[in-house]
């Protein structure tokens, strides 16, 4: 056992899908736990049945407080959750109460250990909405739960792949309704939570790059003129306002090109202005090792960024790709956990 | 000199830019000589200059005819195009008349000899636009010219990265005019051009799938109605008319994971419904392998798809890489002449 190692809860997720799988076996991996400790928030019955789907033999053992987690990738060091007494209990592939109730109380209980200091961040396994909704939740979804009890005012998703960072200006809404969002507003208030954001997640100099909306970044204005009327003036405001030394926001920049550019490593962050630009970029790079991380939270919490795959749960074709991704990006930035709290914790300005 | 490879027309491009020299790097790598033979469309003396930039010393062959070219990756064998008789004459990085025009002569005789059937496919070299105009040209661009001496109907770019071939149901307009340009009819017609596309360029059972316009395709039309009410019935129109045995087209896919699967090798070509759907996927992928070849010509062409690149025209900084994959696609692609020819040279139906 290390102690030096940074502690993450690790939330088992739906108990229907591949979330207990996958965290299994990521826990389990010795390259894992050469970065952090882990503790899984979930039921011992459902992880027992994850392991054996997954051909793992660890031993599944409770902890009254995650700080005693060890650094014995032989051990599944949990936080026994008390919602599904026997795995049995719950079918594969299917909307479950029970099994949504599980993944709320999973995330109920690894968020309150995050806020009291006992982890040191939180990484997620998916969830399903209908079977939250089903449990009695009324949350839209995983993030809109977290974002409730640590009582944030407002999240952003952030994409990791590598080291570049992805933020996005809009995102779930139809890609027409995106291009009628793209007004300098918003943007400038987006590069301006860009730029917060990578200062807290270790880019103290910024490089942040905006992505272009038209093809060819609008060809001077024959191909829309986005970039000329909303974004080229956003980023003129946001860079007026940066003190000195601190690199200008570049860009409006062709989207093909710029996130090339950045994980050359041109830049360190990337604002996408619609949901698939910066998806396709990202997961088209490479689709396991893009991590979602929730920024303006006051805790630390990484994410897969894929579903609960009930089609093949249970079937031991889960992999955990995504899922060590998540684990390892949560280890590496909880160097950052002290400037989380300072700008984002609500005693704070 | 090995008779059996292919012959590659190489045009030098822009002698203004670093066409020459991606040229001479291309045809002089021992790799790529492997899969063809080269023969280059340009000035003896712009290629001389080039190579000395890029740190060669190669033999400059002129031919008369380029079915004499051999296969010495020391020689660089040119067919003479008379437009720069001293390299000091064309200044680095600048749009000029002599430039452009010899641009167009390059692409004139590789194309005629395409034609003839002296060389097996033409690979293209950046050009600049307004120094095409400048030498009096009036055609839009590289492929415009090309359809005009070729005298094709239509053509399409096909982007190839590995294995995946990439169509584009609409390219060069703003990003709002593109989303309200997906209608059910225009969907259809591109399907159907993609598939005749990759049955001609060696997929006889094409696997093709289609990228959703909206974030998650949409999501059962809460982000957007286009999937369900104008992509779902223009696949399953074309479905109904393919021939027993023939995969169904797939789609809509979520864009993010559609490449994705296309590059796994689960499609063999994906209809991008906007630029930089299929753009930023491929170049993001893998800038330097993504190559354009042009569907609907008689002949084959295969090109960057790069600019001159005037800021470091001259400077030895330029990167044969694209180059090099557009020449090993050219080299691949002659294996498609016949087909080629029968289903889009203008004697057939």
């Amino acid at each position: 056992m290390n102690s030096q190692l940074p502690v993450l809860a690790v939330t088992a997720g739906d108990p229907a899908g591949i979330g207990p799988e996958i965290t299994v076996m990521t826990v389990t991996d010795p390259a894992m736990r050469a970065k952090a400790r882990a503790v899984v928030y979930g039921d011992p019955a459902v992880l027992e049945r994850a392991a054996a789907i997954s051909g793992l033999q660890p031993t599944i053992h409770p902890l009254q407080d995650p700080r005693q987690a060890g650094g014995d990738p032989g051990v599944v060091d949990v936080i026994d959750i008390g919602q599904v007494p026997q795995a049995s209990q719950i079918a594969f592939g299917q909307v479950q109460a029970q099994a949504g109730r599980a993944a709320v109380v999973a995330i109920e209980r690894a968020v309150a250990d995050a806020l009291a200091g006992r982890v040191d961040g939180v990484v997620t396994s998916p969830i399903n909405k209908e079977a939250i909704w089903a449990s009695g939740s009324s949350f839209l979804g995983h993030t809109e739960l977290i974002q409730d009890l640590t009582r944030a005012q407002a999240t952003d998703t952030m994409f990791v792949v590598g080291n570049l960072c992805v933020f996005f200006a809009t995102r779930h809404m139809s890609l027409a309704q995106a291009v009628a969002a793209i007004k300098a507003d918003l943007i400038e208030a987006c590069l301006h939570r860009a730029l917060t954001a990578l200062r807290v997640f270790g880019y103290p100099e910024p490089r942040l790059a905006v992505a272009a909306l038209n093809p060819h970044g609008g060809e001077g204005g024959h191909f829309g003129r986005e970039e000329i009327d909303q974004i080229a003036p956003a980023i003129g405001r946001v860079n007026a306002t940066l003190p000195p030394g601190q690199p200008a926001v570049a860009g409006p920049i062709p989207a093909d090109s710029v996130f090339h550019l950045g994980l050359q490593g041109q830049f360190d962050g990337i604002l996408s202005l619609y949901h698939d630009q910066g998806h396709i970029a990202t997961k088209t790079y490479d689709f396991d090792a893009t991590v979602s991380v929730t920024t303006g939270l006051p805790i630390l919490r990484t994410s897969v960024d894929h579903g609960t795959a009930f089609d093949i749960a249970g079937t031991g074709k889960a992999s955990p790709a995504t899922m060590n991704s998540a684990f390892l990006a949560g280890a590496r930035f909880t160097a950052c956990n002290e400037r989380i709290r300072q700008q984002y914790g609500r005693t704070q300005p």
